[in-house]
């Protein structure tokens, strides 16, 4: 079966998931099975473009590394998304538009647009999953459509996929993670004797930091996932306000000295606990000792610890951003999905 | 759909399997609409039994613990394996009889006869997929049935599915990891000071290592489970004694001194490394860093650590042996195999 797929935001995370398509086009097909086109590719800002027997996948990601822009393909359309969506033949759509947690806009009306279409949809968007998750699950149940989101925690990182399937049989206890990768770096380095003016201003040298970086400083990207993990995991009605939410702005320098002389470290942990159905879900610097299997992730690395009836604790580290790790995360989220149909 | 299951091998892991079944048997219909019957326990020592309408898990526990026998179930039979695979209704065999890493039986026999019938098979068994992994494969495959083996490598850890399904899209450049839980028990005891025979007396008084230990010490455990994981991985033609094999008999207490003088501890690696196309497999004690992700994971606990081309390095942990986390590794093939029907 061809699959078509629309990518829909042409930013670092839909571009490099349009390179790992057009560059893996023959081994996804021997090792999976799995064949497809790109028939639509939107981005607010660089242009929509749309062919129902599918794009050229190489002159697209040169007209975006070239001019920013997909114009140089002369396959321009407009028109409202779910008619383009129609019009292109699209069975599968990723959705790498820009979060906005407060509207989840545009990524929630696209995801809706086509799962009510009966179109899987894959999404690395974390505002339509914290903000509407009940109602995006119902309506792809309700249209026989698929929703899979490996992205939205953790990248690439199959968290998400350990959790749903890995671990399936058991019962998830408890959740510890290191979600966050900017407060991170800034914590390890003050582990390693930095202050926390300093270690801010090295992660802002380096690019670690959003232009307003309260989302990562105060805690509200992490907040933002556990909110959907919670309710992936537990179905429990939760908002980023019902999270226990500290960030690390409060973190001194002989906080992290105090910590040491105890043989721990601090570490801004993510966590979700289920005691006996009583959920708790929070975000706060932690001091944990060495021993603990999060101490040693340092700088922008993510990792979570998982604790469950069957298995005692698991534990998966591995890349919290970036944008060819994230764009692994759609793919697998295609294969996954092609795999259930 | 109803499954009938069977249970081979009613150790540790097999009675294990039998307690989670029991005991979750509400939660895996709910959860995963899994609803089953176990018709057939066999233990060459502890009798066999059958029922074709599902035996009393109760009962059978119970006879288990008190009796270390079936018999108090009343329903014993005799016969051939396949013969009552056939009369028991079997579709699902899980095979959990002690490893024979030499001849693979009586679980390659078990195993065939099985797949040969179309039946699933999860096995925990090394020796059979070691010596026939391709002829299993193909058998399962002539005969629409599954195969499933979580557990022969980190136990419940679902590395295997991470592998097979979390890492799907990535390339498997290279895997490095601590797969042997006693030998890294007693490299960990020699780090923190102990010389190799004070750390090799009390990982036997624990109990942690076997009646002939060299199984672990000279690394042919470890060894067999590279062999597994290679022809999973890269379908290439392997057997044990292709495998790179150094034990840990040699380290010494002053190898280990100068390891930590580097900043570096010494770890039994079991490392897999694809450099296009060219396989090298093997097993050894290794100095890494104290920075690399595998030199904090101490006790008896295992790791692996995945190189890919999509996603960098990412990392599993948890526990590689324990008879509820090997139950749990059969409980999620049964879960995988019923998923996909």
């Amino acid at each position: 079966m061809l699959r078509k797929i629309a990518v829909s935001g042409c930013g670092n995370v839909g571009t490099a998931l349009l390179e790992l398509l057009c560059e893996k086009r023959a081994e996804l097909k021997e090792k999976y099975g799995f064949e497809f086109e790109v028939t639509l590719i939107s981005d607010l800002f660089k242009g929509t473009v749309a062919d129902k027997n599918g794009l050229d996948l190489n002159a697209a990601i040169n007209s975006l590394h070239t001019t920013n822009s997909l114009t140089g393909l002369n396959k321009d359309v407009r028109g409202e998304f779910g008619e383009l969506l129609d019009s292109a033949e699209v069975n599968m759509l990723c959705e790498a538009t820009p979060t906005n947690v407060e509207t989840g806009e545009p990524a929630l009306s696209h995801i809706k647009a086509a799962l009510s279409k009966g179109i899987d949809v894959s999404t690395t968007v974390k505002g339509p999953l914290s903000l509407a998750y009940d109602e995006l699950v119902a309506l792809a149940k309700q249209n026989g459509a698929q929703l899979q989101f490996e992205g939205v925690v953790m990248s690439g990182t199959p968290f998400i996929t350990m959790l749903n399937h890995g671990l399936a049989g058991c019962r998830i206890l408890k959740i510890e993670g290191i979600i966050n990768g900017t407060t991170n770096f800034i914590l390890s380095k003050m582990y390693s004797g930095a202050s926390y003016e300093e270690a801010f201003n090295t992660a802002r040298e380096l690019g670690y930091t959003e232009t307003d970086p309260s989302g990562d400083i105060d805690a509200w990207d992490p907040a933002v996932k556990v909110v959907i993990l919670t309710k992936m995991l537990y179905g429990k009605e939760i908002s980023v306000s019902d999270v226990d939410r500290t960030g690390i702005a409060n973190v001194t320098f002989e906080d992290m000295e105090r910590a040491k002389e105890d043989g721990c470290t601090i570490k801004l942990i993510a966590g979700i606990e289920n005691n006996h159905g009583d959920i708790k879900a929070y975000v706060a610097p932690k001091k944990i000792p060495m021993t603990h299997p999060l101490a040693s992730i340092n700088g922008a690395i993510n990792a979570a610890t998982v604790y469950t009836d069957n298995l005692g604790t698991t534990t998966i580290i591995g890349p919290g951003a970036g944008r060819r790790a994230t764009g692994q995360a759609m793919l697998l989220d295609l294969l996954t999905m092609a795999g259930k149909k």
